[in-house]
């Protein structure tokens, strides 16, 4: 670490350890809520005791699979926790003979706020490069469950988009966004890079010019304007968003399910392989950079700014 | 057969076989008027007895060569024979040295409304597999004709556009619309799936999200959005379509021959093994879904409401 | 020659021999003002003695480093000295520890009219083919020198863009565009063929029609259509363009250094050698076009024009 981080940024980190999971996540929140322009609204999440999952709300109708990130009082940020339930769900999915569409979206007044900084407040200093190879190993394998999912895979994004849940956004085959919506990608400002594939298919989708002010420069976007660009299929107004998305989606799931699978297949089959090489050279390098002094800066000043 | 169509649907089937040609030609036009929107008009053919061509018109002045789709009271769906003359003219423009630039458009109120359904109902049922291949292997080299045209290929887009002369238009060099043209490609809607190389091709140019909407999902499209989206190169109002637009592509075929096949040779040439391999597998998969129960079902149902 | 090119327009090419620099660059600046819409204000260059560079201004602070293409008198047209300068201060940019970002803009109403066309004034007839193969190792320097530039580039473009300044464009990160800049790329006209990967990077970023539009017929687009198609990230108004422009870049400038160097590594990586494979096919199209009968009538028609 000593070539890394300077001894006192080092001091800084390692007292973060003192910081509650409690405080760190509440302090994860008021970040997003300065991304995002300050709404303070969230809703309690619903209680679903039945279900396997914690983090995620699952049902599934008529061939219409949705599951709905469910911590809404966290701006459904994503823990280690929620990473696996996450791609335990796309699994059962893919598996599920009844599931012919599967669409993901958030409760509350977020989509998703992205991975959750307190994930970063747990790590025992000492072992922080062992972390960020096991942080690696994980994330790689969520951004594998979407390059990897055989059939239809619709985002619903009900209202901000935050960080991974943007990247991987592109590789769904529809996104309906509420006109309410925003998507943001800061990660230089966090001394990180992208992830999800997003360095092949932003580029890819919407050119590198505009892909790299959202990239490299942070730029956050409107729905409409990552309708423009291509990254999202049709915007609809927040106040019909609920009433419209469902019933095109039940018409959706009628449709032949072997029809729709091999459809997929055919435009995902070509480029799997470079997605899965774009994936790891995201994660190495995430790697690194969750180690260097650029992120460790940027995530002490951000916790010490909350303290 | 038996395990893909249950007894019930193969009689239908087989009842298809005392379907007139004309009657399921007619019931084609219906489908195509009721998937377009109701228009009734249809222009007779052009007599043109003179040329080699039963389907196609050909004109060829000062290095510009228009190949025009001649079935308008067939909406311009494409028979066997039909793809037939339209691989051949388009070997016929590639050789012919007085040829710069060369047109498609349509005769009537359609540009083209794709395969001919009634191709279907010529299908001895107990030769469905041996005619599923042999479709296969037509198609392929229809798509290829497109893959390897050498010289500028321009679509002149003068009404509703369906099936797979939307999906090959992304094979063309540039695309003109009349602002009533519309563009739809509603392949799972049929049981079957996308060809052309649109599931390489459209989701390069508009992204997956808008991609699989039309690929997936049977999304009509405006010309306006198909502009928007990168498919159409410029939309022309529909009363001025044919004065603009001709005069516009005689002035192309007036530059240099070798620096506009150079120039296409050179945005063409880095990706003809991927688009042909992007054509095998799509056809591949057309055979199997053409012969498939959600694919049979499509078109018995079809012929049935008409009977 | 005798195979390309008839005696008579032999002689007219061997008779520039005798036209002087100056008015051949002049007879350019006619055309560049003819093609971009008649502007005749030019701006004189500012002097800036102590610096290396005859062709550009450098400044550098707090990371963001400027390259002012300096010849505002000549529309900032490219010649092979001004070339090698660009090359070299891209050079120089990639090895400053102290630059961040690079910004690429031009001084005067123009932007850059691309290659200079005196620079075939001055090639001896007898050793055309010679002096063609030059040019095409140059221009391939050029173009390598963007593909594998490491750091974030920005095109700042302040007027009209032309030829070989539009098609490197899409090797930037960003491009931000003054809504009075245009672009153009009359290649075929010229009886030439395009560069700097446009073949690859156009198409893959507009889809072929509108991208062959440029390409191939030669289509001059605004600031605001060169937006839409995603080859611009913003377009400014003009009287606000310079107050708005170098306050975001110095805000960029900000960002932490490695992560940016780092993000563009994962966007570029994977496709540099398709980059540079398709950078190799258009210098050897290039070097067989300037030879070309089509290519020394243009020019030859375009300075008798002048003379």
């Amino acid at each position: 670490m000593v070539d890394f981080v300077g001894r006192a940024k080092w001091d800084a980190w390692n007292a973060l350890g003192s910081m509650s999971q409690e405080d760190a996540q509440k302090a994860y929140i008021d970040l997003v809520n300065s991304l995002a322009g300050g709404e303070e609204k969230t809703a309690a999440a619903q209680t679903d005791s039945g279900q396997k999952y914690k983090n995620l709300l699952i049902t599934c109708e008529n061939g219409l699979r949705t599951i709905t990130l469910n911590r809404p009082e966290k701006k459904n940020a994503i823990t280690k926790e929620m990473y696996e339930e996450w791609i335990e769900s796309l699994k059962e999915a893919a598996e599920d003979p009844g599931t012919v569409i599967t669409a993901i979206t958030g409760s509350g007044d977020y989509y998703c706020s992205g991975n959750d900084l307190s994930n970063f407040a747990n790590i025992d200093p000492s072992k922080m490069h062992e972390s960020s190879k096991e942080a690696g190993v994980l994330l790689n394998r969520f951004v594998s469950a979407f390059i990897d999912f055989p059939k239809p895979l619709v985002a619903v994004v009900n209202g901000h988009a935050i960080g991974v849940c943007v990247t991987v956004m592109a590789l769904f085959d529809a996104v309906y966004a509420s006109d309410m919506a925003t998507f943001h990608t800061p990660f230089s400002a966090l001394g990180q890079s992208p992830e999800g594939c997003s360095t092949y298919t932003f580029p890819k989708i919407m050119g590198p010019a505009k892909a790299n002010e959202m990239l490299l420069f942070n730029k956050k976007i409107t729905a409409q304007q990552a309708c423009d660009v291509g990254l999202v299929a049709e915007v609809i107004p927040a106040n019909s968003f609920q009433q419209k998305i469902w019933p095109k989606l039940q018409a959706h799931a009628k449709l032949p399910v072997k029809s729709l699978v091999y459809s997929k297949a055919l435009t995902r089959d070509m480029e799997k392989d470079i997605l899965h090489k774009v994936n790891d050279a995201e994660c190495d390098r995430l790697v690194e950079r969750w180690t260097s002094e650029d992120c460790i800066n940027a995530i002490v000043n951000f916790f010490n700014r909350k303290k």
